[in-house]
């Protein structure tokens, strides 16, 4: 590896990381990725790819802002990427009909909101959402919230399209390759120290997830955030939209369903539990009912990196090391527009505001401790 | 397969065709075994290993008896089996702790009889209970029955231990090989014909199972039961013995737990459902609370091979034929009993009587229509 310099270096290379690269690639860089295990091992393979900036439930704002960009730029990213791969990565505008029980939330103040500001949100009464669903919600469902422009998207095979359009661009893909700390010279960041040695770069990227503190001199406010989910068979539920309730998303993919999921903050352990999969299973089936004879598949878990709040996006306090962390349940949505917002900004032509995204708005985040010197 | 001839052909590789098959060559028989997949695809593989005749709540009577005799045997078989092989098949007395919540069936009726009859069985008070379980068991549950002499054993280590110890005493397992027909000539059964021609057999035994009505020519009131099973973590719960509530049963198995089992008579149809797993998580959580936490691990089903009372043993009505199928829930605790039952009445010196488990005690069993002659 000696010798090895590139434009820019990248840690992690879930979608997010990928995404970038593709890219910064496209511009011109040389770009070279360092990701621990395989590109899409973790976050990205086990979402449920929802693109729901409108049904997440989301206060209007900066962060609603940019996910409604990102949702709003993914049909375009969709075509390329099948121009560069001919993969079609199951992008659907399918909408997402989110439900009410009775003394559940209504949700009505999303409603009023988006509908004041001039979004696509339609009130759905038992037989609108009957006709969406062919009947099989719950009878006890009585009104939905319908979001017709949020979309789904299977994120397997959109992370492995996005990871093979980075290599025809002439991304180098080091993997697996555990980083071991980032390389700093003249209080600037130069490159990464791998297990095999120094890369060289210009300019480095934290896009490692919720492993985004693997140097402990520069930690980054992002921790794991669990979630799991349960896949079963949709053989005679055939459902057009995503359907959710305020216990569960039910998201249909290819013959299966996926059924989602949990919010555990218990460290780095994947896992998937009784209580979860009973939970989810009991939720689902209550929202569904012909879900009880539904074929049970797998069951899986992965870690979302979650902030205390938005994401981690542009500059850090490190010269030369940029964030593109801590997207928690949004991952899958903000790639595309993470990727065009970190390329203007390395390559300085950005207009874009990213102090809400800044890592530096963290009180709570150590200042970069004295640096260690060092030759890069 | 021309000029194939064996004292005795066995139809069916499951735990009761592999002991029988065992018992008979250890008489001196040559065996041959037809399996239609491999030895313990099936229910053999699928139960969860539970000997017990006491804690099943059987009523008083010849199968209970026989029950009974088999569970008494299986230490003895069992240290046969380790000196044929050197497998370790995890039997182990562990007892069967029977749960009742408040309002659930208190089975004292079972207590009262097994107790007047001299069986061992205790009643256990919160205290007992916890003792046995490390507190495990919910606040919820007042009372249990324990019954310390029921068993269990690893189901699949066994299966596979019985089939090694068959080859080694020289029986021939014809597998994976579909056995088409029973071979009739002269008013009696002289063999097999399979997929790849006839077996011919002084005797012939029919252990197919759930599949025992593969000659349509003679059917076996034996269909098809479904039970689904959950395999979940054990870590941080070691249940001393068998927990069960009338829901369901947790079985520990290695650093596993297994939950059981549903009674579905769905046809030939395997499956995990959404409902099941649901049902059975919840219920064995509401059991042992502690589930909650624990890993889940996977989950399968088999088809017990289900009668409408008891399993169907010893002569059919076609001569040269004999039954050994029908186990239902039964199978692994009844696989002793039944190669020694069948192995004396094929050797013509048994002294026991079949009736209670002759097929001609259903009346709806169709009479054999006139049978098609042929050579073998």
């Amino acid at each position: 590896m000696k010798g090895k310099r590139a434009d820019v270096a990248i840690v992690g290379g879930g979608l997010i990381g990928c995404a970038l690269a593709r890219e910064l690639a496209g511009r011109g860089a040389s770009v070279t990725l360092i990701e621990k295990a395989h590109p899409g091992a973790e976050a990205s393979s086990a979402a449920a790819g929802l693109l729901a900036p409108q049904a997440e439930g989301l206060d209007a704002g900066p962060f609603f802002d940019l996910a409604l960009e990102s949702r709003d730029l993914y049909p375009h990213w969709v075509e390329q990427l099948f121009e560069e791969t001919q993969m079609d990565v199951g992008y659907r505008r399918a909408g997402i009909l989110r439900c009410a029980f009775p003394g559940g939330e209504p949700a009505l103040e999303v409603y009023d909101w988006q509908w004041e500001a001039g979004l696509p949100v339609e009130r759905r009464d038992a037989g609108g959402i009957a006709a969406l669903t062919a009947g099989a919600v719950s009878g006890a469902v009585r009104e939905a919230l319908f979001f017709p422009e949020d979309a789904l998207v299977d994120n397997r095979r959109l992370t492995e399209a996005v990871r093979i359009a980075a290599e025809r661009r002439g991304v180098t893909f080091l993997a697996p390759m555990a980083a071991r700390r980032f390389a700093v010279a003249g209080g600037r960041c130069g490159g990464v120290e791998t297990e095999e040695g120094l890369v060289k770069a210009g300019h480095v990227v934290n896009a490692a997830g919720a492993w985004a503190s693997f140097d402990p001199r520069f930690p980054v406010p992002v921790e794991p955030v669990r979630g799991q989910i349960v896949e079963v068979e949709s053989r005679g539920l055939q459902l057009a939209a995503v359907v959710e309730s305020e216990e569960v998303y039910v998201v249909p993919r290819g013959d299966s369903l996926l059924l989602g999921s949990t919010t555990e903050r218990v460290g780095f352990i994947k896992g998937v539990t009784v209580g979860a999969v009973r939970r989810l299973l009991a939720a689902a089936a209550r929202l569904l009912p012909p879900l009880e004879e539904a074929g049970f598949r797998r069951a899986w878990s992965g870690l979302r990196p979650g902030t205390h709040g938005w994401p981690l996006l542009g500059p850090s306090s490190l010269p030369g090391l940029s964030l593109a962390t801590g997207h928690f349940r949004n991952g899958i949505l903000l790639a595309p527009v993470t990727a065009l917002a970190l390329a203007d900004e390395l390559s300085g032509r950005s207009t874009r505001d990213f102090s809400p995204f800044s890592a530096l708005r963290f009180a709570e985040c150590p200042a970069p401790a004295p640096i260690p010197e060092m030759t890069c």
